[in-house]
This record gives C-alpha cells, structure tokens and sequence, in this order.
C-alpha cells in the first residue's frame, strides 16, 4: 500500500509502524498500514473481551483519564479497555473538580501533575487542539485524544473504519452513503478522511441544503483521492452501498438564526421502509450516536442495524488495541 | 418451603433456583428458597471480606455502576463488593455527566451503550419503573435495580432480612416492631413483603396518627399472611421483639401542608431508656439510615445495635453474592 | 536520634515505630526516626513505580477516598498510590453526591457507614479539624488526613521533606529559602515544623510586609529548634541555601481589604536571571503547586526545577510508603 502521508503539525510523528509511546492526537498520523495493524489487534481483542479472559496486558500500568468535558460514552469506552486488559485507571471525569485549575493553575502544569501518576494520558476537552498542547506539555508518556471541540476524535473514527473492516474484510473499494448534518459533523469528516487513505471508494453525500459539506472541504476531500457524490433525496441513494452513516444535526453547533426544528422536519430518517426500498442485504447501517431523529427504534432489530451492537463494542476493542501498541504491550 | 409467588410484570422472571443472567428488578422474584440460596453464599463472602483474601471470583468481569440519581451509600458498598470479588468497575455517578442523555438520546439507547462495556449493570434513578426498563433494554446482560425512586430497592431489603437470618438463624416465627414513617418508607415496605414470604411472623407498627401505614397497604400486606398489629404508644411495645426496626421521616415524600418540624417532635426516639425499659436483651436494632431523628448516638455502643455495624457490612455482604450469582460465578 | 515529641491530641497517637492500624492526622504524630521509616520504604516504591512492577502489596484491601472538597492532585496521587500496590479505591469525589449527608446524616455516621466497606479512609475536608473528628468516628480502620481546611496535610509534608531527603541525603544541618505568602500557607508552616524535628536547620523567609509569618508563630517555631531569618529583598538571599521553597498567595485566605493584584505585584518571581543570581548549583527549587504568580515557566527546563518531576512524583511514592505501613502491609 503506497500512498502519501498527510502533512503533521511537527508536534505529533506519524506512526509509520511504530506506536510505542506516540501521541495519538489525529487521525493523519495514521498510514493505511498503521491501520490495518490497529485492526489485527482490535480482532484480538474482541475475542478476549467476547470470553472474559482475564488480561494481564496492562497490568502494572496506570492510565489517566482527563475529562474536561463530560462525555459519558468515550469515558465509559475508554475506562472498560484499560480495566479489561488488567490496567488501572486514574478518573477525573468532572471539569469542576480540578481544583487547581480553579485556583489558575495553566492547563500545561495540570498536564504535567497528571503525568507524573501515569503511563498514558487520555484527554477529552471542549477546545480545539488542546490534545497537542497536551501532547507537547506530556514530557514522558504518551497522551491519547479522545476529542477536542469540533477538532479531531480520532479513536472515533478508528472504530467506524474497524466496523467496516470487520464486515468487508477490506477498506478499498467500498461504496457508502452518509447523511444527516454534513456540515457540522467531526464524525463524519474524519471517516471521509479515514477512508481516502484507500484506493477506489466512492460516498455519496445526502443532506438538505443547509447542512452540506461545505464547497471548500468537498474540493479538499476529494484532493486526497476519495469520490464524492452529492444527491439531495433518498430517491438517489444506489443500492449497491456498502454502508450508510447517519448523523444527528449537532445542534451545539448551528448558527444563531439556524430553526433547529425546521430542519429537523427535513431529515431523512431511517426506517425499515427506507432500508426495504434502498439498502442492500449485506450492507451495514451505522450511527455515531446519540442519535436523535437519525434511525428509527423499529429499525433495530434489523440485523444489518450494527450501531447499538458491534459498532459501539468495536470502540472498546479499538482502543484496548490502541493503548496495548502505544504502552509497548503488544 | 411452599408459598404462592407474587404475580410479576411478565418482563422479569421468578429466580427459582436459578440466578444465571437474571435481572433483579423486584423483591417479588426471590422465593424463601431463593433468599436462603443469597444468604449462605453471603455468609461466605462475610468471611472472605473479614479476612481480605484476595477473590477472584469476578475477574475479567466489568460491572457498570449507573447512578443517575446520587446515593453514596448504596454506590459504595455495590462498588466495594464488585472489588473485593475481584472485578472492574464502571462508574458512572453523576447524572449531569451523562452528556448523551442531555444531547437528547433515549434511555433505552444510553443504557445499551453501557451494556456494550459491561457484564452487568447497577442502576439507581429517580423514576419508579426505569429498572425494568433498563431490564427490558439490556439484551444480554443482567440489570441490578439498585433503587427505582419510591418504587423498589431489592438489595436494601435483602440485607434487612439476611441481618435477621444472620442474627436468629431464619426468617420466621419472628416478632419485630417498625417505627418512624410507615406512610413513605419504601425500605420498610419491602421489609414487611419480604417477611411475609415466611410463616408466623408478626409486625408491630409504631407511628404516629399522620404516619400510619394507609389502610389499603396494611390488608395487602396481611393479605400476604404476615400479622400486623399497630400500637400507638412506645408503652406497647411487647418485650418479646426479635427486632426493632427504625426509619426516619422521609422529608422529601411529605405533603406540602404536612409540619416537618411538628412530626419530628411527636417520633419516638430510641433511646438508652427506651431500650431498657422496653427492649429484650437478645434483640437487635436495626436503621436503614441515614437516620436524621430515630436512633440516639448514645444507644451506638450497645451491642443491640447492629445499624452502623453489621447492616451496613452486610448490605456488602449480601451485593456480592448476589453479583457472584447472577453472573454465574458462584 | 533524641527530641521532644510534641503534645498531640489525646485522639491522636504518636508512631515511635508502629505504624500498623494508626491514624495520620498530624505531622506532629513523627518522630525523626518514623520519617526515616517512612522515607526509606519511599525509595523502594519509587523504583517499583518507575519500573511499572505489579504490585500485589494492597491486593485484597479497600482503600476509601472521601473527598468532600475537591483536590484533583491530592486524589490523583493517593489513587495512584493505591492502585500501583494492586489496591482498589472506592472514590467519593464529589461533596454534593453524599447524598446522605443532604439529608441530614451526620459526619459520623457517614464515616462509619464508609468504614464498613474498607480497609482505610483517606479524607479530604474544608473544616479545619474533620481528620481528627473521622479518626475518632472511624473504629476499626486508620484514616489519613488528605487535608482539613487550613489546618494540616501531613502528606504534603512528607513529600516535601522525602524531596529533600533524597536530594540531600540528610534533613539536618540543611539551609533553606521559603517565599511567597508565610502568613497563610498551611504547606510552608508545616514544611517548617518537619524541618524543626531535625537539628542545625536554618530558614530564610523572604515576604513582602503584608504576607510575613506572624510574630508569635515566629517565636513557636523558634521555640522548637529552628533558626529562621527574615530578609524582605531578594538581594539577601545567601548563595548557601540548599533549597528554595516558593508558595503562591493564598487568595481565598486573604481577608476582605486586601488587594490580590497589589500584593501579587509586590512578589519575587523565580526567574532563570534570578537562579543565576542568587542560587548555588546544586540546590533545589520546590513549589506545592498550584504556582500562580511564583515560578516562570521558563525555568521548568533547569534541572534544579523539581517542582513539576520528582516533586509530584514523591508524592505518589510516600503515599505508597504510608499506605503499606498503616494497612501493615510492609
């Protein structure tokens, strides 16, 4: 797999097939090869967390979880593969509590304090690239992002390209639907550019007018080499998708003047009529979740439905995978 | 031992003998046979706690602690005995950090998010009705109710009567006395429900007029076939009480017209002298607490009063063999 | 080693050598030869710490953490320190989620009640003397002072002296600078009592006007060994000095008419141009953190700088130490 790598802020290295203590703060540093190492570890991990074997894989080792921002399913996520690989967590899950921030302490020297408890650092923060200002302030362990403002989530869109990977046996060459509030969605920028490290995919975009991709980050995507087609009702959706990804509208991040109901009323939401009239028999339906007017309850049983089962276990798999690699334990 | 079971939402199961995966949502699950079943194994894990033996009874196991609404005491001994028994934790404490909740996801959905990371799940709400609920939504892990707002409390009641067992070596013949607010103590309705699983107990109920157990619950009770008798005054009170049984005024339940302050002066407080002039020397005194108004401090050093002694313990006691059970570790 | 052990609350027991089961309420609880005891067993859980050694030391032991005031650092050191001896925490962060005290419990029961489900209490407080008041509520287990107020936080002590201690070799015959706010840091009068267990030290104390050691406080100290020199100008601080101990101003302790910007304008702030000045090559600088207004950043890369490395570290190896010899695990 050849392919050129994206340029980094010097702060952070590409991995480039060495993981051991590396900052994880972007998706960019991730070659099409460093992903495929993630996955072949994360399948492992599936089957240890599947039987409950006790791991000792991280055992001895503390990993400090800094959530500045509550963010109840990354927390959860995280804290489960640190304890199922046998490590221990250190849990500041409350912005409030850090006191010594109250008392104007810098967000460097909290990093520092924490550092000298741990072996990693994974950090969630509500401001954009507070995970490489953390990195930077990190002397001597490795400091993981586990989402800064509508910045970057990186592990986020490892487990939506593990979900893939796990179903297709393959990142290439695949055909997807994604919809909902393209505009604003983290999520769905990053598996875009998750999936222009590979050769030959195509997405068709489906959003109402106010919440498409903007001109610029569609021209910019597609410079990375992946095809991106724009369609403006279910009507245009092919059967032949491998995948369809939903996002709720994040409503934090529409304008003042935007009617958050009103668009609302124009979202396209997934039912078991829409996946009889549109989807394939083997594709999958994906959601980032929470979800929120993206995909109906009565869409769940529907085994193509992955979102509540295998895409939010696939997280933990991910990132048990992630944090034996960059402690040197795998 | 022979008794009909209670009629039960068709959603959660009669234990009978077989703990495996159930959830436990109800008091009205557990037959005699089945208490009996939780109190030997919680003899057990008594001895293993006293003498700190490491356990592993629950390794490589995650149990998910969701408390949407604060409870520290109940928090902690659920987290003490997943820990002791060698397990992991999840804890999600603080419902305001529920961040998906407040982006406007369903319960149904947050609560299989949890389910992904866990073998189990703890939870505490305000909403009478959402442990089964989350019972419902959890496809294929068992859910502790760990208090439903005034609905239930199972394992509150399992450790009031396992401190009875432990204490008298069964669960009838018993003659106990309750006092405080039998109009809105949840806890002690489920004690007296639970009592009546046995034969030939008899309940002396100590209120005052504004206080008393309303007529309709007083005959569903006796209609369970456990003999109730209210008495008015501490003067009544027979010397022949296995056990006493105190709670306090539930502030938070009263009517808006009712006089706090009023009902706390007309309780009868257990006092040194009460004890003497009224109490068996081979009884115990038991308090769910906290107590605010019900048991003097001076009434601690006596060995009658098991309240800050034994019941707490055994409330740990008894949530590790019920987690051993239901997770087929024991 | 001779010297007068000074009057302690009848509470409260000296150590003279025992550790097992103790109560660490007070600094004033050890004797020179305990601080060795203690500092010794330090080196030996740093080396385990640093070379991520499983630990099974505390293995089988509940260690409770009730933090009724936040303290991010302090928590996050004493987890850690439990949990690299293969101890598990139950953590109460959050003064607010202690339910039951919002429903009127007493302090003393809510101790009691998190007695029975652990092995030893470590609490945090804002009212000065709620250690002392928990070690007596607490019967079975030792508690540990994490800080009551502006009274005492023993641990921050050892950690300070074990920095010493390990830089030095020794805590006698040692020169010091202590600067910053005198009148109201509780770490700096603390660090002057450990000091005075030892003898030939000497102090120097550089404040401005308002934020002086109060005249009597100066004479107590005196009173107990220790040579203390006021100076009021940077340019009298001696060469000689072994280390320097900066504290920020204590803004939440200032009384009403004190004007914060003033009086932190009126601060010496360590600089690179400073050291060069007034520093010897081998001493080393301290600060408890938070440092607000004390140390520029730009000295963090002088080796001499401990305060965010080996500082912060000591804190984990002393509790470490502290905890395997009161659980008599060492």
């Amino acid at each position: 797999m050849q392919y050129v790598l994206p340029r980094l802020n010097d702060a952070v290295a590409h991995i480039q097939g060495d993981f051991h203590g590396k900052d994880i703060v972007s998706l960019d540093q991730f070659s099409a090869s460093d992903l495929h190492t993630v996955f072949s570890l994360a399948r492992q991990m599936k089957q240890l967390a599947l039987y409950n074997e006790p791991s000792h894989i991280l055992e001895g080792l503390v990993v400090a979880l800094l959530f500045f921002e509550p963010s109840s399913r990354t927390f959860g996520s995280f804290a489960a593969a640190v304890k199922r690989l046998g490590g221990q967590t250190l849990e500041i899950q409350n912005p409030e509590i850090v006191s010594s921030v109250s008392k104007g302490e810098s967000f460097e020297d909290t990093i520092r304090v924490f550092e000298a408890y741990s072996n990693a650092l994974v950090l969630r923060h509500s401001v954009p690239g507070a995970a490489l200002q953390a990195a930077q302030a990190a002397e001597f362990i490795p400091v993981i992002n586990a989402g800064d403002g509508n910045n970057e989530h990186p592990t986020q869109t490892l487990l939506d390209l593990f979900t893939l990977y796990e179903q297709f046996g393959r990142l290439d060459y695949l055909t997807g639907l994604v919809a909902g509030d393209l505009a604003n969605s983290r999520t769905l920028h990053s598996l875009i550019r998750g999936l222009s490290l590979f050769r030959g995919n195509t997405i068709y975009l489906l959003a109402s007018e106010r919440l498409r991709l903007a001109p610029a980050e569609l021209a910019a995507f597609e410079e990375r080499g992946i095809r991106l087609i724009e369609i403006s009702s279910e009507k245009d959706i092919p059967k032949t998708c491998n995948f369809w990804y939903w996002t709720r509208i994040q409503r934090e991040r529409l304008a003042a003047g935007d009617d958050y109901q009103g668009l609302m009323r124009e979202q396209v939401i997934v039912t078991p009529q829409l996946l009889k009239e549109y989807a394939s028999p083997d594709m999958i339906l994906l959601d980032p979740l929470p979800r929120v007017g993206t995909i109906d309850p009565s869409v769940d049983a529907d085994p193509r439905a992955v979102y509540l089962r295998s895409q939010i276990r696939n997280g933990m798999y991910v990132r048990m995978a992630l944090l034996a690699l960059i402690l040197g334990r795998a």
